[in-house]
């Protein structure tokens, strides 16, 4: 059992895991080893204090020298659910789970809403991970639907696997060609199911389909972890980066704006103090 | 008149100036252009993100090299008030005074306590700034507390002007040794006034002279800007930053723990964005 599981490694999860390190605290920090995919693509970035004038690319080579310097390794997985286990949490990337006291969340910020019968499907036909899913579609017809660049490796796996993809990209420049894959324009509207087929309602016509993969760089807060309180799509924290949910904390765009790399770094400060603090009253009370 | 005037250059208030000077706003920044005391003094800070494992110094450098590269200037003053003229607020340093329609509180952290008298008699005999007070006792003798060596040129100057200085130095290596100035170990506990002449208790006797000099790198932040809300010595903030006084914000130590550079970093983040936002929503309503 980790003593915490930080989710995300943008600039809250980073921050997070370097005051845990220094806490000297046993915590898995799990997401994208290319850490978050926004600071990636950033231009000049000059307001975050100790770094003049860095574009995202130097900025994101400083945090991984420093998470390299400190001995913090990524895990790189998707996380595809959080559930309270009355005492402690539990932590799904597909089919592996892993158990620890406390959470915190840098999920960022989502920009994609779900769509009508997204979440009411979820498990049931849709999808938001290729890796943990796509092998239940070999050799079958599904419908990807990516709103970022990022993901194109990962539509690759799904159109290895399955017999046929419809692609939807919400983004521009894809350079993706593959003899399987049929790309569609347009935005999504609905899913429904009707006689174990899933229908995806583009424009004026439905796109058919054995499944449905939403692939986004953000997975509803809510939707991710059940129970948690948000507002407008971020989550609701206290000035300590508390959560309506004991032992669960959110740092960084998640809990709203401004969208800023000082104030997700400031709040994966607050949490990893308050997730050492919520342990310390723990051990207290045992 | 300015948009914002941030009060303190620790990481908060530079955090706060880099985000003022990028939203395009017209403001001036004061405090010790040497920076924050705490920040020149702290050994390795490791959990910084971005920077690997820097001294104070280095990140000290990295801060003024920043300040240097967007065109900020830092005002050297001590301020000795901040009040409230209807719309908009007056920043008093000595004799100087500036106007601005917010403020940015970045007082660090007091870690000298009030003694009893000090807050009843400031202004009456007690003074907590030698460069603005320190010509009325010209020739005169005069009793001086000081919380850390930084103040030393600042008790030379008193020195120059008072005929006899009593020195009540509360750190160690005290490295002054001027002719008219004589040094008292000990805590003081209590200032009194008493036929126009300053009485300050010290161990078992009570030290005489015409006026008291309190030098400390925070002053009480209720005590400069008068009708401010605290609560153990800490300003009371919403999660945007704002006290309970329109126009005006405080970020960094001087709202609570954890006492972080990256706190402190993020919190002048959002306080820049809500003073921003506070001077959008004063332009519409008029």
């Amino acid at each position: 059992m980790f003593d915490s599981i930080i989710i995300g490694t943008g600039a809250a999860g980073i921050s997070a895991a370097l005051t845990l390190k220094q806490l000297n605290k046993n915590f898995l920090i799990i997401g994208p080893k290319n850490l978050s995919f926004k600071i990636n693509t950033a231009e000049k970035i000059r307001n975050y204090p100790g770094l003049s004038s860095v574009s995202g690319k130097e900025m994101k080579e400083a945090f991984a020298k420093q998470l390299n310097d400190m001995g913090i390794e990524i895990l790189d997985k998707q996380v595809t659910g959080v559930y309270d286990l009355g005492d402690h949490y539990a932590v799904l990337c597909g089919q592996d789970s892993y158990e620890a006291q406390t959470i915190v969340l840098g999920l960022g910020v989502e920009t994609v809403k779900p769509i009508k019968g997204e979440i009411e499907l979820l498990g049931q036909g849709v999808s938001y991970c290729a890796t943990c899913d796509g092998f239940l579609y070999k050799g079958k017809e599904i419908t990807v639907v990516s709103s970022s660049k990022e993901f194109e490796g990962e539509v690759e796996y799904l159109a290895q696997l399955a017999a046929k993809v419809n692609f939807i990209p919400l983004y521009k420049d894809v350079e993706l060609n593959l003899g399987n894959v049929c790309t569609f324009k347009g935005m999504p509207k609905e899913i429904k199911k009707e006689n174990k087929r899933m229908l995806l309602a583009l424009n004026d016509t439905n796109i058919e389909s054995d499944g449905v993969f939403m692939l986004k760089a953000s997975i509803s807060p809510s939707v991710l972890v059940p129970g948690l309180e948000d507002k407008d799509g971020h989550i609701l924290v206290d000035r300590l980066c508390a959560t309506n949910l004991k032992g669960v904390f959110a740092a960084g765009d998640c809990t709203g704006r401004p969208y800023q790399y000082a104030k997700a770094v400031g709040e994966g400060n607050v949490a990893a103090h308050s997730v050492n603090h919520y342990l310390q009253e723990l051990k207290k009370n045992k």
